[in-house]
């Protein structure tokens, strides 16, 4: 497991994904104040374009070099707000689903175990050892 | 501009990355240890499935739990290990990259601005307000 390749790449969709909230905020703003615009930037910036939030601006400044400051700006704001709070939400969050997940299938396991214990023939094997996995 | 909205959404996108990082890093391990398994893992894991890891983790711990236990483990490892380095990271590089752009467009215009002066013909004007523009 290469950490500083898999760190390097997820700051990059990180930065990439801001972008990309920079830019439904601007489009947000825009609609309130210039709809035609809104319309425009909204068709210029599709999913697939934003992947590469670097790509996308350097397209934007050649088409519509306020717009892309405009947008740079908001994503600096958003990088600045946002990040302090992501390492705890993401740890906390991902333990919590881990913990929820296994929860689920253990109780789903539980029900198949009960059911099975009316039923003599069955031999229950395949749950026990997957009750089994579950402890690590 | 919702932050507190922004912020959830983008601690959803980070884990499901880190889902789809771990799932990437399992499918190496296997590539190892159990070529066949690996095939079988990757051809069920499509990038669209894994857009939601909630979703797909909970697809896959009825296919094959062993499986996705593992795949856990290795993101909630991922989360511990690269979440801290990830705020200072998009910080500094949304500021780099931002200067990069602005440093970019404006050396492109000040070329722009250099042919045009050997132009008497053209006024000017269009670069020069672009110019204005750059300082905010």
């Amino acid at each position: 497991m290469d950490l500083q390749q898999i760190t390097k790449d997820t700051a990059k969709v990180l930065t990439s994904y801001l972008t990309y909230q920079a830019v439904r905020t601007v489009v947000t703003q825009l609609s309130e104040t210039n709809p035609p615009l809104a319309i425009w930037l909204n068709g210029f910036s599709s999913t697939d374009k934003i992947q590469d939030g670097e790509a996308y601006l350097r397209e934007l400044l050649q088409a519509d070099q306020e717009l892309a400051l405009r947008i740079m700006t908001v994503r600096a704001h958003l990088a600045e707000e946002v990040a302090g709070f992501l390492p705890e939400m993401v740890r906390t969050g991902t333990r919590q689903a881990n913990m929820e997940h296994r929860r689920q299938y253990l109780e789903q396991l539980t029900q198949l175990h009960t059911t099975s214990d009316d039923s003599p023939s069955d031999p229950g094997s395949k749950s026990e050892s997957n009750l089994d996995n579950l402890s690590d």
